[in-house]
């Protein structure tokens, strides 16, 4: 689905860029100076949205954390609204980063998807190991070195 | 796992109380005044994260604003050093709502979920459909109307 950015920082346009630019339409949910909301044209369930950054960021470890904040601070409310006009009250919040993690357009969005029923909506394959002590500590240290640093 | 909650308002103790109090340990990678975030014990694939809020809510739609941007503000920060530490440049961030979208613990929680290769981490079904026009439009007017009220 449209044109694919390059994995550096820099990114080609996608067919996000023409919607937060006007130049497509969109079944718009819901704006604010740093986020959009519409419905995703190829939905899992119904009432299936799609919450977008208007900074453009290929992947979410590149977006801003005022970006993100601004998100994070829309989705319950968009979760909200959903639930009550879809009635249905189990979903999944979904945003995926490359695309071998199924990631089709290269602009950050957050999937909010209803499950109505275990038919439709997000189908998901979890098949859980264990955590083996020793890679769990040098990650932990690790991760903590580099947000300290 | 652990106690479920009610599914009003008041929720039950869950495994991720006990995490934040400390009486059981964790895995830590980062806190701040909002949010905790540590290793699943139970992973899809090495690294794989968990980013919880600190105030105590069942499902998105029921947290806090401020919350909620404290977890958007924390997960570029996470997923820029999980993917330095691990070295895998593709994940899923998921959060899953109600027993039916397969959430376990009920208290909200991000996962951040390596991919480093098409047997491991996240996998995922998508099957999509289409959007019908009236029934979206519907569905804007609704969530515009919700949003401000």
């Amino acid at each position: 689905m449209a044109a694919s950015g390059s994995k550096s920082g820099r990114m080609s346009e996608t067919i996000f860029d023409k919607i937060l630019s006007g130049e497509l339409p969109c079944h718009k949910l819901y704006e604010d100076p740093h986020v959009l909301s519409f419905l995703d044209i190829a939905p899992l369930a119904y009432g299936h949205t799609l919450v977008i950054p208007k900074e453009r960021a290929r992947t979410l470890d590149l977006l801003s954390d005022e970006s993100s904040a601004a998100i994070g601070r829309a989705l319950p409310r968009l979760c909200r609204a959903l639930k009550k006009l879809t009635g249905v009250s189990a979903f999944n919040v979904l945003e995926n980063n490359e695309s071998s993690a199924h990631q089709a357009v290269f602009h950050v969005h957050f999937h909010i998807i209803p499950k109505p029923d275990e038919h439709s909506g997000l189908g998901l394959l979890w098949k859980p190991g264990r955590l083996d002590p020793a890679r769990a500590a040098a990650l932990c240290a690790g991760v903590a070195k580099e947000l300290a640093g």
